[in-house]
């Protein structure tokens, strides 16, 4: 029986097994086979209680399976499977290179679909306390990633950052330094309040307080999970404040 | 017994009650009091078997509950029950205005914790198929409202959303003709191609294909539900066509 399958590309949210979808779960219950990042927790996979599980790497800086291989093995297992499960950590729409493993599946004529899951950023503002946008203070947020791709314009991340009153940078911990060499120079002022979180919705996470000037020495700090960096005034004493007091107060 | 409990601020997700995830549900199910917005789906709020259920309004243009008498309801009700939720539409720190929520509970001296959320964005995302970032094409995406506080200058969410890749403007489908007009004056392409999604994640879901010049007749089309404005190149024939070749090759 050709192509009887079906193949779910799942997000399996930042981290923390309880923060899976209901969804997300009951799929991995029902799933034949489940190919996962290296990134997704045990428990979570662990779900996945009658499938093969197979990992396909894609760790930041680590080894990894080439993207392609992993399209011609969602390809192939469908032919076997009745429920494929492509589960990846946060969400797959977001920073997760869904679009070539869902163009792989296109051109095979093969029947998907997407389930959603919590990104990182939105785990990382949660245990922070600290809303990403703000009434009267910060209407926008940002998500993005330095990190370039061959032909790219290198700096155009950086001017989206600067534009943006909130934002939140991915996959970027590594390279402190260069965004923070960019960020300034983009005008943004060396004071701008700053977050690293790392490890977000993890018993093992941390988080760091400092300002864009000092942002290079968070290579310095002990760095072994994934990371976000996040800027912006709602970081800031005075946006703390001003929420406290619940006022229309202004901190000068 | 004075501050027994916690307050639980809980994202419920985009709309369909399984995408909640499944901190949120064992909360629910334990909760004594649940004050929810009114868009959050019945079968989501049934969850709570044992808890008094209060809703509290927030609908987009509709009779809601001031702000300021929500959080003295939740400040009082944590004198009186030991799991207190606060149940909001999407996440808590995305447009939730959870800040004036948490300033409240923090002074009162309160405990509270945040519960994150799949934000509508990313359903909606994984309905139409398309990711908001895509390797050398979108390396940013910005969540963006326009409207426009006191004090705010206006026009800021028009410049952050032409300085980034991809954009999703929430709540903004009423005002089509206003950020059409002030995102055209900040030099985007008339051709920008724009995706509208009405009701992410529920079964009355619309998706609406066009292009920045033509996007003030969405108000034309009939929107009842919550929706969203997506814009940028990832919504185009030429990213959809590059990905199924899933190549190097360039689209014109």
């Amino acid at each position: 029986m050709m192509n009887a399958g079906k193949v779910y590309l799942v997000g399996a949210g930042p981290g923390a097994p309880d923060l899976l979808t209901l969804r997300a779960a009951e799929l991995l219950k029902r799933a034949d086979i489940v190919f996962h990042d290296a990134l997704v927790h045990p428990d979570t996979i662990a779900l996945a209680v009658n499938a093969e599980r197979v990992a396909v790497g894609k760790r930041c800086g680590r080894h990894s399976t080439a993207q392609r291989f992993i399209n011609k093995r969602l390809v192939d297992a469908v032919r076997k499977h009745e429920v494929v499960v492509r589960l990846k950590g946060g969400d797959p729409m977001l920073f997760g290179r869904a679009q070539e493993e869902i163009a792989a599946l296109q051109t095979a004529g093969i029947e998907y679909e997407v389930v959603p899951g919590v990104t990182a950023a939105l785990a990382a503002s949660a245990e922070l306390g600290v809303s990403l946008t703000q009434r009267g203070r910060a209407r926008s947020v940002t998500f993005v990633t330095p990190r370039v791709a061959e032909g790219e314009k290198a700096n155009d991340w950086a001017r989206t950052v600067a534009a943006s009153d909130t934002a939140v940078i991915y996959m970027g911990a590594g390279q402190a330094e260069m965004i923070a060499t960019a960020l300034l120079a983009q005008g943004m002022h060396p004071q701008t309040p700053v977050r690293v979180v790392e490890n977000a919705s993890l018993p093992e996470r941390q988080h760091y307080s400092l300002n864009l000037r000092d942002l290079p020495s968070v290579t310095r700090l002990v760095i072994a999970g994934p990371a976000l960096i996040m800027l912006g005034e709602v970081y800031g004493e005075c946006a703390q404040e001003a929420a406290r007091a619940a006022s229309e107060a202004r901190c000068a």
